[in-house]
């Protein structure tokens, strides 16, 4: 039974609410009492936990059959899989000092995890590495995860870091006595290369560490959050409910599709309705033992804030790599003008941005007399000349529009919409590019709607450069100035997907990408900026930045699988535009962020600044990033000579 | 003209000489000046120092040649390229704060080096970099190299590091002030990706650093070593000379194809021939002014050590990697058989092996009674049977011998083999594999010969597991056991030979090969041993090994690309044969080590372990070796299922 719905058609894989269960060899009825308390599936033992293969001799093995808690004739292979998430034996310690006990482990897991694929079981839960190493048992996983079919594999691991002092004293990041449960995780994934079926079920204790080391999991594929009883607080009325901290933490699990587990046994003693105690009794029958637990979750699902629209849009596209435009060496078509069209607050910015420069450039006593002359540069199939238009009348100042476009396809439509609007007068097309355009006369205001995710990327210095020739000299810039900003993130999922490609390309490509499963690490940074009408002689569109960053010591080692990138434009002195998470415009949905990632995830240790570099190339035909690491250790430089990833001119 | 010839037929580059000179627009006369002086090349400036970019104007830009000394009208293109190494403007600072000079850089660095194309020169020389941030040098460097025809780039270096004690606290290796210039070294390549034309030039200070951090550059391309007239010594009689140490470093260097630059003024007085001193007349005419420095060196060339046979017979194997031979799979061919059995310094350790065990099993007053069964498995053409014969005569013992070979092409060399000697009476000829022979009798005595460059690793264990069964049980097997050892290195060669496959398998293979150009950073440590013979019930072959490396703090950081493995085998009690380097056995040529590459070269930094695993795994078809690495950061798990790299059974 979900635990509810956040709006209509949620179909949020985390509304499914699981329970851990002790060994039983009568699984139909463990599953069925546990359906029936309300629970969507079982975390279950497979095998039998007295099971070790070194205490059978030779003929047992071959005679008995493995001591499964039942089989496919108990239950369905498709209620196993619906129902079912199988638990590997918790005994198991591939690292042990102890020979048999590792030949024994490694034996029980193979055999445990070739039977959860026999009932088809669509995750099987792992033990948590026992100690600080853990090399033999990624080694047996990683040989496992070579042939599993499509089961996921969930690695237990405590949500746990002790903040350390000493830690930042020792480099070597396996150490002993390691506390910190992500490096355990990260040393794990690594030596199983990021493998797509290696994923993570965290523990939750009754404490938590810091946010900003919480916050790190976020980045990684973590599948389900397995919540003990003993972790709840009881409220006033006897009740079990969480802290404000783990209330956040679950609603953010909630938020990026994690299960919820419950495990453990009842803590609280709950009165029943009838006013009895401790009574598994509820009005008309029988009440699951953590059904308080259940209705508790379920009631933190169904009082999250709801999903506002823009974002429930954007759903489908979380997570999705995206190639960036080539607006200027391709010719859009006319449903991407479309569905950018629709984005009303860009264009009443622009709106404002005219106005004010408008009321700057012609005094009110010459407002009937003195017209402005503007030009639209990339008019598209016309947003920015309504824009302008509107400006003009709630300004009450008068216009001439160059509406100059140089894809013939939407020249078309502007010439439709001239017409239909009644504009013949004021505004005149000009099916040119910009670049080339020998323009009448100067213009006092230039729009231009031509910036991409990280700003510059779709080439707006260059043709704002090409139009520069004819703009007054005192002209105005609309937009006058704008910058890019990148922060470091740990994205496993999209570095995994880039990965699916196997080639350099793939890895050497910015995406525009709505980033969602990713951990932030570090305050954004400016890195390029670019400022209209610049008319230094020298003036290059060629740009490096090296960049510092110095993550929260709190939150301990990190990986980062590339940065996050972002812009921030001035339309017109205050009226700004952007994307840059920490000022962006609201409910604007042109941009997403773009991605650059690294070919090989840096690991940041608590301490150590992450050094980057990036820089703008511009050839003559085309302009490219190329961007590096070089401390903690020097990455390649990615990109070289724009062989990867380029933007035509 | 040369140094010297170390031997008849002498090729190494390191006999040629350089010496680095001044801007000069006269090059045919310089070159002459210093060909007559006795030195082979020029390290040459190619372009008037005080040239800047920035310093002309649009006009002069385009009338004006670029000012060049001299061109190819007044050398020919054969002259520049058999005789300079063009020097790249000393003036160069890509990582400038200023951004004039970056520019300026980036436009005479890239005019230089086209202008060296031009001239076909075999090699430019870079400045060193200035500071300790080398980003946007490496990315200038890196595009140039992806289109450079086949010229070598020597990046200049500095041999020098100052041993700083609070170097451990940072944890960061690009801090500021940074001393050890490997580390700029290594920085500035990770950025080229190993670029295979980028290398390294070392100035040679009269100070050096401490050996181990020295010994680091032999496993790095260095190409050339500049030593500048002031880092020598004055002997009794006024010339110059080096120090002990210089004079061994420089040893290596000529050793290592390392060419030799001199530098810099005359700072010696040195008498000349007719009692005069600077002066530059000899007796019949005149010297170079740095002829007393270049006839020190050839002096050091001509006293080296000669190279002994082997290692000459070697020269042509060195770094090159080969695969290892699969003997159970595959049948040898005859040359195969014919080259191994001239290693007559490994039959006669057998022959001694054989003398012992004959001794402790028969004793004297036996020796005309006992008839003792050997039996030689992998018996091949019969080196093993002769060797064992050889003993049985030598300590007067009686033999019955069975020669059991599963190469039946092998067989037929034995069978004339036997006619031929005459040992009919005595040794009996079994064409099988020894794993499915069905023995008439059991031996005394077992030998064997299987044992590869890593010990185990052409399956020695699974071989002599199956013999176990006509071995008496009180037998002897020769070998009573063996040993791999591994140890970490740098070597940049290896690594680039293997990356030029662009491919997962090459990276996941172990190679045999002589290893030269590489850097030992760590003893060795012992990997696997097996013993025989060995009648535990649970034995198993598989094996799993973790160990820790602790390299010289007094080293700096270094890169390790792999590790180099080696076997020791004990033949029968103190007679043992190996290629282990602490114990290796003289003059034995069957066995060159063994190489395990790591995908991405491992940075390790001071005071942190490295921390590496390895696995012998075992299936019914095949036997394989996994690796990695889990301390400083963890790599993937290599060779994962024997995907890459196996052994077949």
């Amino acid at each position: 039974m979900p635990l509810g719905e956040k709006y209509a058609g949620d179909k949020s894989k985390s509304r499914y609410c699981g329970v851990e269960t002790d060994f039983d060899d009568d699984i139909p009825n463990l599953l069925s009492f546990n359906l029936h308390g309300g629970f969507d599936f079982l975390l279950a033992t497979l095998m039998d936990p007295d099971y070790r293969p070194s205490l059978l001799d030779d003929d047992k093995r071959r005679s008995r059959a493995l001591p499964f808690a039942g089989s496919d004739l108990v239950m369905s292979p498709s209620q196993w899989s619906s129902h079912v998430v199988g638990k590997i034996s918790a005994w198991i310690d591939m690292d042990s000092e102890d020979e048999t006990i590792r030949e024994d482990s490694e034996i029980a897991l193979k055999q445990e995890i070739a039977w959860a694929s026999h009932l088809s079981l669509q995750a099987c839960l792992l033990p948590t590495p026992k100690g600080t190493s853990c090399a033999n048992y990624a080694r047996c996983l990683n040989q496992i995860l070579q042939n599993l079919g499509s089961m996921q594999l969930w690695l237990r691991i405590p949500l746990d870091k002790s903040e350390d002092d000493e830690k930042e004293a020792s480099p070597n990041h396996l150490r002993e006595g390691q506390t910190d449960s992500w490096e355990l995780w990260n040393s794990f994934r690594l030596l199983c290369e990021h493998h797509n079926q290696l994923s993570v079920s965290l523990d939750i204790l009754s404490s938590l560490p810091s946010p900003s080391s919480v916050a790190r999991w976020f980045g990684e594929p973590v599948r389900a959050a397995i919540i003990n009883t003993n972790s709840f607080l009881t409220n006033a009325r006897g009740y079990p409910c969480l802290s404000k901290r783990h209330q956040r933490l679950t609603t953010a699990f909630f938020n990026h599709s994690i299960q919820i587990v419950i495990s453990g046994q009842p803590v609280h003693n709950v009165p029943s309705p009838s006013g009895l105690t401790s009574e598994n009794q509820v009005e008309g029958g029988w009440r699951h033992p953590l059904r308080p637990y259940l209705d508790y979750l379920a009631h933190l699902y169904k009082t999250m804030d709801p999903l506002p629209e823009q974002e429930r849009f954007e759903l489908g596209y979380r997570d999705y790599l995206q190639s960036p435009l080539q607006p200027l060496m391709d010719n859009l078509e006319a449903q991407t003008y479309e569905i950018f069209e629709k984005d009303t607050v860009k264009y009443s910015q622009y709106q404002r941005a005219v106005a004010k420069a408008l009321m700057d450039r012609v005094p009110d006593e010459n407002a009937s007399s003195v017209i402005t002359v503007l030009m639209v540069v990339g008019a598209g199939r016309g947003p920015l000349v309504r824009a302008s238009l509107q400006a003009a009348e709630e300004t009450d100042r008068k216009l001439k529009i160059y509406a100059v476009e140089k894809n013939p396809n939407a020249v078309v439509t502007l010439h439709s919409l001239v017409k239909l609007e009644g504009w013949e007068e004021i505004v005149t097309i000009v099916s040119s590019d910009m670049r080339n355009w020998e323009a009448p006369e100067k213009a006092d205001i230039l729009v231009s709607e031509l910036l991409g995710s990280f700003g510059d990327n779709e080439l707006s210095p260059e043709c704002l450069d090409g139009a520069l020739r004819f703009l007054k000299e005192d002209g105005i810039s609309i937009p006058s100035s704008y910058t890019s900003f990148v922060q470091p993130v740990t994205a496993c999922k999209l570095y995994n997907d880039i990965k699916s490609h196997n080639d350099l390309v793939h890895f050497e490509t910015a995406y525009v990408v709505k980033l969602h499963r990713v951990a932030r690490l570090a305050p954004n940074q400016p890195v390029f900026t670019f400022t209209h009408p610049e008319y230094s002689t020298k003036k290059s569109n060629q740009r490096y930045k090296k960049l510092r960053f110095d993550i929260q010591s709190d939150t301990g080692s990190t990986l980062v699988h590339g940065f996050a990138g972002y812009f921030d434009a001035t339309l017109y002195k205050d009226v700004h535009l952007g994307i840059e998470p920490s000022t962006a415009t609201p409910n604007m949905f042109s941009w997403f962020p773009i991605f650059f990632p690294l070919r090989t995830p840096i690991c940041v240790q608590p301490g150590t600044p992450l050094e980057v570099h990036f820089w703008r190339c511009c050839g003559s035909t085309k302009v490219w990033y190329e961007w590096c690491v070089t401390s903690p250790a020097a990455s390649p430089v990615h990109n070289t000579n724009g062989r990867s990833y380029w933007v035509g001119l």
